[in-house]
């Protein structure tokens, strides 16, 4: 088994090499990610210049590259063979700070796995519930090779990836896991006008961090909150099936 | 009523001005598009480095401005504020080229729709099954008009926005408004390796246009190729319920 690990905070970022470490257990290892840290990037695919790709040190015993572009890019290029090694699965992250609720429409972590995915193969995503410089990655890592030993051992259907969050504790603080929905985030934006030296505005979308509602037993988000590794099961079916019969009672003609 | 207009091919894109000048008939029309094509960047919000806004004039009678950012950037930064009117309404498009089944998490006219939904605004994203710079959006803008009237008549959840692909006919021989359910895409992604002067290889992420299974009905995609304008009900949750029973299954502890 060959394990492509990704993710989106870029090549250099400790979750990644903690990730690609743990999932040694597996198999081969293979490391592409992200020149840049590409964090909110959303599922972005460059298809409008080319990319390079480059060897990179990330420490020992690990083949890593990285690419000038995309956490999407990274998994395409490599699935559709830069490295001429075929590739079984593909993991993302181990991303500095969760990815709960509407992040999964923004997230890069998530989006690589949406990439794998559309190229036919396993993927999941994984997020530490800490978005520290310094956060440790060592309970998350060993949380996500739980997961991947199933993974490997149960079927997923086509279009689907899991999303794994994993709240920041020690491992044995860990309350379990819990298979969950996404919940309800709460987005904090703000937009911050400034001035530059010219006089000219600019802005900021800033405001605080996104928050969101614990209280829905269940959902991604209340499982973090109450200690346990949360595991989404996630499709790229985005319709809402529900709508459609009443969505027949409009008048569009 | 005030209706931001954006999109993800430009500002000085053809599709983006027909829109605009057909939502005129609903109220007051804020065109804010992206400075550059932002397609394929999925939903992209730009929280590293601070935006710009420029006004900008792509023709009569319509008040625009460009965003140096993603489609979500503009509708974000309009939402926010940066423009001191309150927006009810956002719609997006007209992008050139279809938006069907998992075209959807790529399609960064669909993430300025979804930022809208996240921002709580009512929000439609209309594409033409056209991919070509000189196509004729009067018949997509004259069925935009159709739709749009009714989501302004009808209520839509939250988190929730329409998807809507026009076929490339004349109007008159568009066969009806169909609502649809999210159909299957063929991606044909192809790795194409070429050396640049100075002898090192680069990397185009090429290969065929992607098709999409054409036979089942009640699909996007089979509803464009029988020349109905697809109308698809998209919910930010992408939780793939139906598999979380037989997750609880797995042995994870």
């Amino acid at each position: 088994m060959r394990i492509l690990v990704s993710n989106d905070d870029g090549i250099l970022a400790p979750g990644l090499r903690a990730l690609a470490l743990a999932m040694r257990e597996f198999g081969d290892v293979i490391v592409v990610g992200p020149e840049e840290n590409q964090s909110a990037n959303g599922h972005r695919k460059t298809l409008s210049r080319p990319l390079r790709i480059s060897k990179v040190n990330i420490g020992e015993d690990v083949e890593a590259y990285s690419v000038d572009g995309s956490p999407a890019d990274c998994v395409a290029m490599t699935v559709l063979g830069v490295i001429k090694q075929p590739i079984d699965m593909v993991v993302s992250g181990i991303n500095r700070g969760a990815n709960l609720g509407q992040d999964l429409t923004y997230s890069g972590t998530v989006a690589a796995a949406f990439e794998a995915t559309i190229q036919r193969r396993k993927a999941v995503a994984f997020s530490l519930d800490n978005p520290s410089l310094n956060a440790d990655y060592s309970a998350a890592a060993q949380a996500a090779c739980m997961v991947v030993r199933e993974v490997i051992q149960n079927a997923l259907p086509p279009m689907t990836l899991l999303n794994v969050n994993v709240p920041n504790l020690p491992f044995d603080q860990i309350k379990g896991f819990k298979v969950t929905r996404q919940g309800m985030r709460v987005y904090r934006d703000r937009l911050d006008e400034r001035f530059d030296p010219m006089g000219r505005p600019y802005y900021w979308i800033g405001g605080d961090a996104p928050t969101g509602d614990i209280t829905v037993e269940g959902t991604d988000i209340w499982a973090i909150h109450n200690g346990y590794v949360s595991i989404t099961p996630v499709q790229l079916d985005m319709t809402a099936h529900t709508l459609i019969d009443s969505l027949r009672d409009w008048h569009f003609n």
